[in-house]
């Protein structure tokens, strides 16, 4: 299989509209919100129930739109299921049928809202990982001072190697570059602050091999870091960054909690709410994680986008939109040439 | 050395004057507000540069304070030196003589603002781990719907086994139980949310540990549960932990700056933040991290509290409370006992 390369041309993205909390009745509105962004520039192929499908797009008075192609699956991944079960058990579930597309190279990438263990599972065993990379990363955009950071692993992979760390710095890398545009992203390793108990072996033996690799590697940065914007991409382990990723999300719920609450408290502070309501409004979309939602699955022959569970409409549309640019950029291709030289600039050492 | 034990009498409580951003100028008047807030409760040994404290108590008007002892230490431990530089070359530092007080009886708890790998290593050198307790762990109060959560560890050990962890859910317990005065606290173990992917091999180790032991285990919780108040003691290893909560500030930080800026767009969002003014200073007050000050290093034979070290005045007194009230609930003997009964239990089965 070839790996997507950059075109100007039209890209075409498979979803899984059957994965998520939602499915259908988020993906297609989603599919259509995007087709109108990029009218001319991107098909859309439809996996799942077609009959619903169908549904969906005739009430949506979106039946003949020649930018749909509706692809049926009789199967569909549910959000409990494990990966084994599956990989085993759902060979025509519309993620795998998503996925298909893309090793048939009848997509250029697809987006799925379902499971994140059996999307894994299922993309790296249809796609295979990259020559040089071990394990694929799950990358997202966070929120940062002055823009947004990149952060991975944040979950596939609990126990790493330093050489699985610096393989995640290559990616995050080369994915900064492709989509931010960037020249040399500066590159952090998530650690702690104390001396001494500084790190754990694989966090050192990982700085050490980042310090003496191309890569524009800025040394350690700590949790708060990450939103500092210190650094435009940040490695760690999956477990730290899923620890990290939802501990932030878990800080904005409680503030805006708390803030809901203030504003409320007598009919007073409900005024004052009233009269900053725009500026409120604007702080919330400022911190709108939908705006972030869409995390790449990285390492693949392909490109995978995984969008959160819970994704209306517009956190979808976004998730569609990170496959279409990764697709417009090939950044499993850009991957594969960075590997490739540094391995060779490796081995000539 | 005896365990400290509660009693309803004066407790004493050491104070590095020399430790952490702003020594002499913070410690002093925070000491001075808690001596206040506990009157005939409290007395402080002032440990660190004598003619330093004496004049900034002769200037606060305090010189002749019955309760405030002032013990001198030639030396003091840097924020960048390393915990073995610490031990080795600093036997008379301020962080020092204030653990020796607790060694020696002479202080029930001590408080420092110092260098945090200095201060574990050193207490725990001084002071020794309590018996069944491999490593002490560092425990905060983090605020969360309803109320607040304590966690530990939060960066003295980096990688952990799961009976460490398990050691840490038994002295959170504890320390909930006193501080809190709760009964059984609701204690939940740090984990990632994908099924077989789910934790790594320690935290399954440990959830097994738990499950039979007869705390009150509740099961995983995610990075996101920790500010949802569903449990009471989060557990995880101090990587984790200190990742988490930094993140968490990190967060706190990036939302009061977007605040600020849209408050200060234009001269109609100006007004409309001084209409909502009280209600913001409320918010503001809610998530003031100086209330959450002082860190415990718990599994040590005697107390001693980390407090952070750019604290203020303010945050530095809540330190100084913390360590008031531990040595009041004689936190270490119950963790002591505790530990005692759950190993003759273990031994029994």
């Amino acid at each position: 299989m070839a790996l997507p390369v950059p075109h100007e041309t039209a890209i075409t993205v498979a979803l899984d509209v059957m994965g998520g909390d939602h499915g259908v009745d988020v993906v297609v509105p989603a599919a259509l919100d995007c087709l109108d962004r990029h009218a001319g520039h991107l098909t859309l192929i439809l996996v799942g129930d077609e009959p619903r499908i169908r549904d969906a797009l005739a009430k949506a008075g979106r039946s003949d739109d020649p930018a749909l192609i509706v692809r049926h699956a009789s199967q569909a991944v549910t959000m409990d299921e494990s990966p084994s079960q599956a990989l085993r058990l759902k060979k025509d579930s519309s993620m795998r049928v998503a996925i298909n597309c893309v090793k048939a190279g009848e997509a250029d990438a697809c987006v799925s809202a379902g499971n994140t263990g059996a999307l894994m599972a299922t993309a790296r065993y249809v796609l295979k990982t990259l020559p040089g990379i071990d394990r694929p990363a799950i990358i997202t955009t966070i929120p940062s001072v002055g823009g947004y950071t990149r952060m991975l692993d944040l979950g596939a992979n609990v126990d790493c190697s330093a050489e699985h760390l610096f393989q995640f710095a290559v990616m995050g890398s080369v994915l900064a570059e492709a989509l931010d545009g960037m020249e040399r992203p500066r590159v952090g390793l998530l650690n702690i602050g104390e001396e001494e108990i500084k790190g754990n072996d694989q966090v050192k033996q990982a700085a050490r091999i980042l310090a003496a690799s191309d890569l524009n590697y800025q040394g350690y940065v700590e949790g708060d870091d990450v939103f500092r914007g210190v650094v435009d991409v940040v490695v760690c382990d999956g477990f730290v960054g899923n620890v990290a990723l939802k501990s932030s999300e878990g800080v904005a719920s409680i503030i805006a909690h708390y803030m809901r609450e203030e504003f409320h408290r007598n009919v007073f502070t409900r005024l004052a709410g009233l009269i900053a309501l725009p500026v409120l409004r604007r702080l919330r979309r400022r911190t709108d994680p939908r705006r972030y939602n869409g995390a790449s699955l990285l390492g693949l022959r392909g490109i995978v986008v995984k969008s959160h569970g819970g994704a209306d409409r517009l956190a979808f549309a976004n998730a569609i939109d990170t496959a279409f640019l990764e697709a417009r950029e090939g950044v499993p291709a850009m991957i594969d040439q960075r590997l490739d030289t540094m391995f060779s600039e490796r081995r000539d050492q």
